[in-house]
């Protein structure tokens, strides 16, 4: 095997961030992928039709600077803030937003003006599932322990899925080996991410020798027997699982500091999408599964979306190629590290 | 309760390093703790006589300038290296030395040179069982996944206990609930001490919010259940459970950076003896048990290594006091945070 051809990817979770540095990273995604999910916790947040489409307006523009990412589309999903109610749900899918994102206060970057319960959104809620919007969220409970915060979420979805009985649900950056039993228990409308950091790593990477703010992310990376479920489930095909890399850079000094006295400290985000497909081909073909990996990356997400499948496709090519050290002032994930498949776009694609 | 008076306290695992900031760091113990056993992972390793009463000498000279910190004593360890000779351990004894320290290769701060197996020291564990000196250990299998490690240490333990009879040996800065459980199915003469750290915090501080260096140690900071376990064993006065801070500076930029691309990144060390007293007062004081601190920083330490009990006095007063912010270039744990319990040391002592 000297390459893998695939139909091009979609990532269903994604940051890109904002101000300068947002047109180099959303092109670091835009020459693999051919659509992503744009994660709204910007400030200010994306909850309105006009702050989701003057950030759509952006990311176009950035990426079609580069003739490279000029193909690419941005998916938007908006930021679901209490009591929103069903005027905006309703303008939020006219403006095109593909999902609402449910933030916990308090959970992870820019979210403090998040939600404190599922009764905080009714009304959005009830016209999400009205709408057919997909409901996406960070599954976390930010007071638990921060390696039970996940599991003690699960609840909650239960009863999202009971309240809101067409509500279809995306449990983002899933975690965890009980969030995987849970996810089968669930109904079929609700799915799950992994993003590639979870898939192929533990904290180990985090605090196993120094403490690597680089491989800091929430939810945090967690235990080999929860990898080693993560791993099981997305080699087995399963269509309810697909890829988001929940890749999201910081700035090196957010990352690295210096601090100030008594933090804040780095901050939770993994910038993971220069490395993303090269690392997943490896990952599948060492899984003998490497026929698995385009459902993965190219179909299982479309499906659950209802969006066609992306026409181009993409080669990965079995040869050494170099993760870049730097990307506008953000370290991606293994900088300057070797990888084992380079990522090649097929003519005319 | 206006105040606690209780015997002047030991500190039995302290890291004072070298150079010149160590004067202050091993002033910032010396002000509260009437001896400590200092640790021997300097460079080169304090591993013979020489560099051993070398060692005590810098710090003796150190504590002598300030009269608050001249009264200290240091407690001398070596470092046991592969393949050393039993002279060589008679030698250490007749230096001073009160106990030998064992490193796994690679478990923490400058351990690279340290031991594969104990078969790597099999002459000079003879030794020290001979001569009666004890055995301290970091037991930590580095090659285990992080949360793992000391658990995984613990059968080396019960083949250490087995392979030499009458070693008496410290598990050094206890930190999981199945050691505790491990240490009562051990003989009298395997005891440990507990950090004030993995007393009070759990990973949450490390890695609950931002990614707080100061709070990253190894073995690193567990759950709450382990937590849990060790109060409870604290609390409970048991004799073989003894203070034993590992308080253990860094340079701030080697804790918060600026890092080289891929690390390496903030070493383990918690700075916790400017803390530790006020933070142990109020918990036993919650603990409903400020009868037992005595025996856990004063009583139990000196009784397994055989020294006499300290003869001053020093009083924990119920009125906040403020963590330094910095002590010649390293943070102190909760530096710049108010603690309820102030050190005072009595009159004449």
């Amino acid at each position: 095997m000297e390459f893998i051809e695939i139909r091009r990817p979609d990532d269903f979770h994604l940051h890109v961030r904002q101000g300068e540095p947002m047109a180099y990273w959303v092109r670091a995604s835009a020459r693999d992928f051919a659509r992503a999910l744009i994660m709204p916790n910007t400030i200010p947040p994306a909850d309105s039709p006009e702050r989701v489409e003057a950030y759509r307006a952006a990311i176009l523009a950035a990426v079609r600077e580069d003739p490279e990412t000029a193909g690419f589309t941005p998916l938007m999903a908006f930021k679901i803030m209490p009591g929103m109610g069903a005027e905006r749900v309703a303008g939020l899918k006219a403006a095109g937003c593909l999902a609402g994102k449910y933030y916990p206060a308090g959970a992870t970057t820019n979210s403090s003006d998040g939600l404190s319960s599922p009764a905080a959104a009714r009304e959005a809620l009830l016209a999400m599932e009205e709408l057919g919007l997909p409901l996406s969220i960070h599954a976390e409970l930010p007071e638990y322990f921060v390696l039970d915060r996940e599991k003690a979420f699960l609840p909650t979805i239960e009863r999202l899925s009971r309240d809101y009985p067409k509500l279809r649900i995306v449990i983002e950056h899933l975690s965890c080996a009980e969030s995987l039993e849970f996810l089968r228990s669930m109904p079929e409308r609700v799915c799950a991410t992994v993003t590639v950091h979870h898939l192929l790593y533990t904290m180990d990477e985090t605090m196993g020798e120094g403490l690597n703010p680089h491989f800091f992310c929430k939810p945090c990376l967690k235990t080999p027997r929860d990898r080693q479920a993560l791993q099981d489930a997305v080699l087995s095909g399963n269509p309810r699982i697909f890829f988001g890399s929940d890749s999201a850079p910081h700035a090196l000094s957010k990352k690295e500091g210096p601090f100030s006295l008594g933090g804040p400290y780095a901050p939770g985000g993994v910038f993971s999408a220069p490395a993303a497909l090269p690392l997943l081909a490896a990952f599948f073909e060492e899984g003998g599964m490497l026929s698995r990996l385009e459902n993965f990356t190219s179909a299982f997400g479309a499906a659950f979306y209802g969006l066609p499948r992306n026409s181009g496709r993409l080669r990965l090519v079995k040869r050494d190629s170099r993760v870049p050290e730097e990307i506008a002032g953000a370290l991606p994930m293994l900088a300057g590290r070797q990888l084992p498949f380079d990522v090649e776009r097929k003519e005319g694609a």
